[in-house]
């Protein structure tokens, strides 16, 4: 595990005064100076025999944060500071996070184990597409469940590198008041970039593609566009970046084929998005660039703040504020009515946020 | 008026190209180079005999703009950036903005003029206080409006001077299947320091005081207590600022009461505010002062974004996505679970955004 380069302010508070303050929909973080080996509720253990779904997803998503993290720490030169928390009732998390780096500005990877429940319509908008077609009536009461998932934002200082985000979860839900239990995945990674470099982007698409392709030559198309058509700021009429890949409610083959895309979806995270870093990492720039890349990161707030879906959600139900917010930028920037000049590089990057295209 | 400080991009701009691309609730922007005489349809003009509310009020919320406005740029040194526009079936705005001025980083003053409609649950929602209990079936249809605001938000350089915000409004519905016609005033002033100065708390907060005594000694404890419910930020148990005034859905006595009073609160801004600005633009203050106010910019777009009625809803039926996001601060920060010292002047603003007192 990483090192700490600030105080782990938290390890020996039991509960943190903002966290006491909150109402919530879940049980407070109870903080640890260490994670435990596993977040799950004892009964989900099952002797570490790791036969279970829920037992594979956590150790791949806190293997994922470690490897991540680790090379992350290598290029950019400082350490993460990490917090770890665990709920009465079974769960908690590991957010770390690298603050005023030399590379990035701001990078977080977060994990959390959630035993939550969920209004019918969620359960339903989740699964109704593949789930058999259950229709909970609505009196059916908050559907139990099961959520374990790894994401990740990270905003470097050089605006010629790009921003990246990537996301990978998994659900579960038992039988409850007749209704079926289901599971599904989801997740993605996506890029964005203030400068667009045509060989960064065929890279980054291109890792993914071969990802996507080795498991089903249907999911690049597919993936890529739900991509494009989910990380849309509609006031803007603009993508947030330029797209990457995106699925949610997958369940339709052996779950152990779409945990094992998954897995390599974020072991394609590194080699996919640390060479564009290392490569811009030093590139010279402007102030009129660094402005730039600080009105794209307006934006991202925009987009994460207004529509994004597990941002939102987890400002309304009382997730740790801290890990949710982590995704932000460190610093941003809103200019009235900016528009770039027309045949400008920021007109480019422009251009491809209001009409998507295919890189690869 | 203000003159320009940068050219007019859009005076010769019949339709911009963003206001094209997206699909719209209410008429397009149409730009001109200069703002008509009144931005009311020509049947409510009445020959500008000043008889209506409608007309009464426009004049208000423009005389306000250009006051404010020429106060502010006086004591910046720079002047305001406008944008003009009016729409095919009436009404029209007109945006100024100040940005990266002497003593603001950014400072909007905009006024409107909408012609519109509303669904049922507003135009409830708006008058069922105090609307006579008119409850409108399900199927009457969208009601159509009028509304005129004005609205402002002030960010200086200096975090010893704080931000301050207002908007006055006033509304009217025409009789419609069934529903009387209706009006209402609405509006407030508030401040959002950085630091806080005890004295500077008392003349912005006294100064509304007395206005609001001067009409009613029920309003100052009412609408002062309506503004620290209403700016709240529920997922940092915080409050924006440190309050001022707020109310909505005024209609309990003669409509020449309320906006007399509504004129009173707008002509209040300049004393209340300006004062405090003059005094702490050139307070010495250190980086991690600057960063603070940064941090407190971040908490201002979260509230702005996530749960300010007049933004989300202009994001959501296609209002001028400049003139609503103007509110923004020009730069914000988002610092991992930062926490400030115990004691420290930073964690006295925190205590009264936890805990909103009187200062007056």
């Amino acid at each position: 595990m990483a090192s700490s380069v600030r105080p782990n302010r938290r390890a020996d508070v039991a509960r943190a005064p903002a966290a006491q303050a909150r109402e919530r929909a879940i049980a407070e973080e109870l903080y640890v100076s260490e994670a435990p080996k596993s977040l799950l509720r004892s009964e989900d253990k099952l002797e570490g025999k790791l036969e279970s779904m829920k037992e594979k997803f956590e150790v791949a998503i806190r293997d994922a944060q470690d490897a991540i993290c680790k090379a992350v720490s290598d290029v950019d030169g400082t350490s993460f500071h990490e917090d770890s928390w665990t709920r009465e009732d079974g769960g908690g998390g590991i957010s770390r996070v690298l603050s005023e780096g030399n590379v990035w500005e701001k990078a977080g990877v977060n994990i959390s184990v959630v035993y939550g429940s969920m209004p019918p319509e969620a359960y339903r908008a989740a699964t109704g597409q593949s789930g058999g077609g259950a229709k909970p009536s609505e009196d059916a009461g908050r559907v139990p469940f099961f959520a374990a998932g790894i994401s990740s934002v990270m905003h470097p200082h050089n605006p010629m590198a790009p921003t990246m985000h990537f996301n990978y979860r998994y659900f579960e839900t038992q039988p409850w008041n007749g209704l079926p239990a289901q599971w599904w995945f989801g997740g993605g990674t996506d890029i964005t970039p203030s400068y667009v470099f045509e060989e960064d982007m065929e890279h980054f698409h291109g890792t993914y593609k071969r990802v996507c392709d080795a498991h089903d030559p249907a999911y690049h198309p597919k993936f890529k566009k739900w991509c494009d058509d989910y990380f849309v700021i509609p006031h803007r009429k603009e993508t947030r970046g330029l797209g990457g890949i995106f699925f949610d409610d997958q369940n339709d083959r052996a779950a152990d084929e779409i945990f094992a895309f998954s897995k390599d979806c974020m072991g394609a995270v590194v080699d996919s998005y640390l060479p564009l870093v290392a490569k811009r990492k030093d590139a010279p720039f402007t102030k009129e660039q660094k402005e730039w890349q600080q009105i794209r990161r307006g934006r991202y707030v925009e987009f994460n703040l207004v529509y994004d879906r597990g941002t939102t959600f987890g400002l309304k139900t009382g997730g740790r504020i801290e890990s949710i917010l982590m995704s932000l930028p460190l610093t941003a920037r809103w200019e009235y009515d900016h528009e770039p000049e027309p045949g400008s590089k920021e007109a480019e990057l422009l251009k491809y946020t209001r009409a998507p295209r295919d890189w690869v």
